[in-house]
């Protein structure tokens, strides 16, 4: 019972923003720190676990502090249900029932946390997915920014999908289901009045249909991941890496919105590394890649899903490559930490 | 879909700390406001929730933000997989998986972190529960105070309990599991520095185990519920409403402990509506009562366990009657509001 955990490296070594990014600090922090101390042993936490017992069953849990509260394509109450309901959906599983747990900032308005609860709610019916329990704190002001709230979900695997980020293999094709980098600078620009928020909405939005409509093509799936925090930049990554793969991506190939473009420009930001939370990425067999673009552009969520790559036959294991428009290749890095704060 | 949720009477009514603390402004709030906007139609959100298609399993979510984060007793770890386990123990479930979501603010020390995680771990282990899933989020100095703690639950549900609050009858007797208002004193001893610290320390642990140990007793086991915020005054007017009898509790049957008692009058609070997190109340039928005591005190956790009192076999629903020391009843009203804010 009594299992040794690494103590920090120094003794005044504190959380930075870095820490909950997405990227290297994240990873380091949950190795070293996070998972010795819950379970005894370094690995992957999942983004939705096993039930034990129940092998059809997956549970995940997500914390959402995104600021502002309110931004382009949606609020913190329709994020909490789509970021929960997603990582069900990249393990094959469709929303069986969601938990929600709030935290408060004493004076708050009533009027924007009903607005909050009223988005919340639209989001889960049309997710088809019920909120069956629930919590809520308040701290007093000051202790919180505004609202914060977790949702964590049960959800039900596809008998025909097992999809993993390991089992990405040679050869597979790589499919994106939409345009990348809205979520972050939508936020980023509200919350900063940079005014390309007429312009540019977020893409917040249940990516469950796509999975169902993948779910025909079977063990011809064998990745699926959302890229959020980190961008598609960590999303691949994890996967090179999870998989023991290297990957090449076509930069041409991923569709940036040409005002989020601009954005991320003026903002010297990469849009490979700026969240999304309403697209998917999906590694499948070459011979099921048509019918994979198929079925993903079947549903509204999907319709303008693409090919953006392929897994090298051979390459450095975790590499991921990007060939540029000039068609250099140049590799395409696990961000570090923090570049936009509080997206998610 | 488009379900009409009542706005906020007035536009400038704002939350209070009264709103999260587990009284009638809370059940007001989740009435009114919560409630309607997530499922369309008003009712008790039950503290652990049956999941669809799944007769056997429930889900529970709990949010922790206790100030200070170490206490005599615990810390905002520990507290975490205990209130959880907790309450789905009192669905009479055992505890099956944990999630746990973090949000820490930037700037807290590594080795805190650390403290707080190794606690839970150890309470996970302790309670037999793994934790399957997790997230972390950072948010910026004065964002959060220290870190908060979602842990949530699923359960399995013991075949042979259905403890329900409605389920609560005429003539059952009313049983306690240890002495009352350890927790909540011990926190705001601790936060304040009134130095009952050294005689004091908070109640949190487990309660499944004695769960566990009353379900040979089946069906004549009615209600099970755990006094948190709110304290017993809280819990044993819930379960008067909603099963809708009045209660007669024994005010010299009720343990308090003697440096509980003195904090309590120097503070100038009632002991029965300080929060607890390591004792229930279980309404049982009166046949079964005395085995029920047995079971309770065949585990550590229920070692002190007495009879407290009775529901009356006629009396105003909804109605919980305190017999006190001196042979005089009282209504043990409903706390209003906050008496100790972030107390768990």
């Amino acid at each position: 019972m009594n299992i040794e955990c690494p103590a920090p490296r120094h003794e005044d070594e504190r959380v930075l923003l870095g820490h909950g990014a997405g990227g290297r600090l994240t990873a380091e922090l949950l190795d070293t720190l996070v998972l010795p101390a819950l379970e005894g042993q370094p690995g992957p936490l999942e983004d939705a676990a096993l039930l034990p017992g129940h092998p059809d069953l997956v549970m995940s849990t997500d914390s959402f502090v995104v600021s502002p509260l309110f931004f382009p394509g949606g609020d913190i109450g329709s994020l909490a249900v789509h970021g929960t309901v997603n990582d069900l959906a990249m393990r094959g599983a469709q929303p069986l029932a969601l938990s929600v747990a709030l935290i408060v900032e004493e004076g708050l308005p009533l009027s924007e946390l009903h607005s909050v609860l009223r988005s919340l709610g639209k989001a889960a019916r049309a997710a088809g997915v019920p909120v069956v329990t629930g919590d809520t704190k308040v701290v007093g002001r000051g202790a919180a920014d505004k609202i914060f709230i977790n949702t964590t979900g049960v959800g039900r695997l596809d008998k025909a999908l097992r999809p993993s980020a390991a089992l990405a293999r040679p050869g597979d094709t790589i499919l994106l289901s939409g345009p990348v980098a809205l979520h972050g600078t939508a936020v980023l620009s509200t919350r900063e009045g940079l005014g390309f928020d007429s312009e540019i909405a977020s893409d917040s939005r249940p990516l469950h249909r796509i999975v169902r409509a993948l779910a025909p093509l079977g063990p011809d799936v064998h990745t699926l991941r959302d890229p959020t925090r980190g961008g598609l930049a960590a999303a691949l990554n994890e996967i090179a890496r999870d998989a023991s793969v290297a990957l090449e991506i076509e930069e041409g190939a991923v569709p940036v919105p040409v005002p989020v473009a601009s954005a991320c420009d003026l903002l010297g930001l990469d849009p490979l590394t700026v969240a999304n939370e309403g697209c998917l990425v999906a590694f499948v067999s070459p011979a099921a890649a048509l019918d994979a673009l198929a079925a993903m552009r079947s549903v509204p969520e999907g319709a303008d899903a693409v090919r953006i790559g392929e897994v090298l036959p051979a390459g450095p294991a975790g590499r991921v490559l990007l060939r540029t428009l000039v068609g250099a290749r140049r590799v395409l890095d696990m961000p570090l930490g923090e570049q936009l704060p509080r997206i998610c």
